[in-house]
């Protein structure tokens, strides 16, 4: 038999011909070509091939090659407000449809004026509010159907596309790259569960069962035809943000990760859960220090504060003690997003 | 580039010959051997069959094949208890030496009595202490290391058998054919998801991120040396028992099943939620009618009623309105354990 195989390879290559070795020299081609050559993708690569290589002495079974990714600032534009914050804001009017008493309540009257001034300076309970009135209490099916609506139409102001053109093709490129090494790629979101499993499958090819986020609980019942579905429920069941995250992880994936990526302080112990595991084991955080291109902000290396996606001093500190690696947008990423020429 | 590879199929047919022929004819070998051609195994092999075969109007797309089972009862035995309480229980003098106040205080006095009667007269309440005890406050991987240990030295009373061995043949095989289907299985479990998840794997070849069960919280902490680890806390997360399986197979998959295996009134909900999907979904119940072999307990049919894996006359007319298969294990299962002869 074994000869046979010998023999069968031999004729594919000798029917193929020169088009098997097209596909041998594509599979040689740069998996990460919106990277620049530099310490970050050089810790990627490097990573990867120790890992998954057979006889390496850091090589890891496939089965456990499990690799995470935060999503706001990390997979995708963060700023100036979390793209879930923004969907919340929109929905308020078809809310105070519904009910219209909340028309002269706090804080959806403040959000009802469209003054951007007041509505920035809602406090964090003011936020919960209306993330709790515009995220809880209809179906799985109904919510799913209008986030889906919204992703369709809703256009990032400043530069005028759909939210989901806003994901970074250097991360969607290492997704990839990472999945085709092996790894399953998981996304592991301060941001809401059922808001990003929406479109993650179609954005990013990460599929709902993957996607660990901030969760509600649902309830159970049945329509008036006897036809059982879950309602959407005020009741925080996991808030997926530091140490939320490798609890949710646990929770969730049941294994500790081989990669993770961040790119803020609620993204700090993910990081340091998985760097504390066996063998290697890659930290990555994500710096937004490229004004032009995208947003620069930190406070990191003096750049400017942010309460959205904050990157302190002491996390990069704490990432160069710790050896993970710091990516800098600027430096690091030959080209953004996709849509760029 | 199309005929090519039309020659190509055909040259591997012409070099590979009887070979060929001989895989072919393998592919077509019963999968479930240890079924009894019947309308349990004629309902899988048909569903199956229309959800995996392109063209068929029941097509369902290989990212949306699910499939969930419960495990006490429908994957391994149950009776006379649950072996994950056979664990607590076991760990009880254990929980005590560490703590000896304990000895004298309730449940944990009637526990150490070794009274098998007390002991199974012991409330709900007292049971949960003990599963408190016993299931929270350690380390994860100390958890994982316990359950290890004690799964490779306990034996069964009945066949003096490790647990994991107690799985049904016919159920592993099922398991399989889903997965050679591109059925995604997982577990959804009323029993502890961390305790699964040690043996799934080995088990039912189910990773851990693909069991779904009762969880406890976790928390994040440091030890001395600053690594940082997770505790099992006593706080409950998910009670993943009737309504909780629909509402954990929402948090933990995110979509609903094409197929759902239970065997009790515990599984009730998960198997009206499968069913309540579009296109064509398969929910079937073991029924433990086989007391020579296995145990018979219902008390559906007249059989004797029971507090582990209660299947209640109810339950077995709704599976009947509601068009689920009932596998009767005393004629749908030629074999049931692989230990057999």
């Amino acid at each position: 038999m074994k000869s046979y195989v010998r023999l069968f390879f031999a004729l594919v290559l000798l029917i193929l011909g020169g088009d098997a070795i097209g596909t041998l020299s594509l599979a040689q081609t740069d998996p990460l070509p919106s990277w620049n050559d530099g310490p970050a993708k050089q810790a990627i690569t490097q990573f990867v091939q120790m890992t998954t290589t057979r006889g390496s002495p850091k090589f890891v079974p496939e089965a456990d090659r499990i690799a995470t990714f935060d999503q706001d600032g990390t997979l995708w534009v963060e700023q100036p407000m979390y793209t879930q914050v923004v969907y919340c804001l929109d929905r308020v009017p078809v809310v105070v449809k519904a009910k219209p008493e909340l028309a002269n309540v706090e804080p959806f009257k403040t959000v009802l004026s469209g003054n951007h001034e007041a509505i920035a300076k809602l406090s964090k309970d003011d936020l919960l509010k209306i993330l709790a009135a515009t995220l809880t209490g209809m179906s799985v099916e109904q919510f799913q159907a209008e986030v889906t609506k919204w992703l369709h139409h809703a256009r990032d102001p400043r530069w005028k596309r759909p939210y989901t053109e806003l994901t970074y093709l250097p991360m969607i490129e290492l997704l990839k790259y990472l999945r085709m090494n092996g790894y399953k790629t998981y996304i592991v979101t301060g941001g809401g569960q059922d808001f990003v499993r929406v479109y993650a499958e179609e954005v990013y090819g990460i599929p709902p069962e993957q996607v660990v986020g901030t969760a509600s609980g649902t309830s159970y019942s049945y329509d008036n035809n006897g036809r059982p579905f879950l309602t959407k429920d005020p009741k925080l069941l996991l808030n997926d943000n530091n140490a939320g995250k490798p609890e949710g992880i646990h929770l969730m994936i049941g294994r500790r990760p081989y990669a993770a990526f961040g790119n803020s302080t609620g993204d700090r112990q993910m990081l340091e859960y998985t760097k504390a595991g066996d063998g290697d084991r890659l930290a990555m955080l994500v710096l937004h220090d490229d004004a032009k291109r995208e947003y620069a902000y930190g406070p990191a290396l003096g750049l400017p504060d942010s309460k959205v996606g904050t990157f302190a001093q002491a996390l990069y500190d704490e990432a160069d003690k710790q050896g993970w690696i710091v990516n800098h947008m600027k430096s690091d990423w030959k080209r953004i997003f996709a849509f760029e020429n």
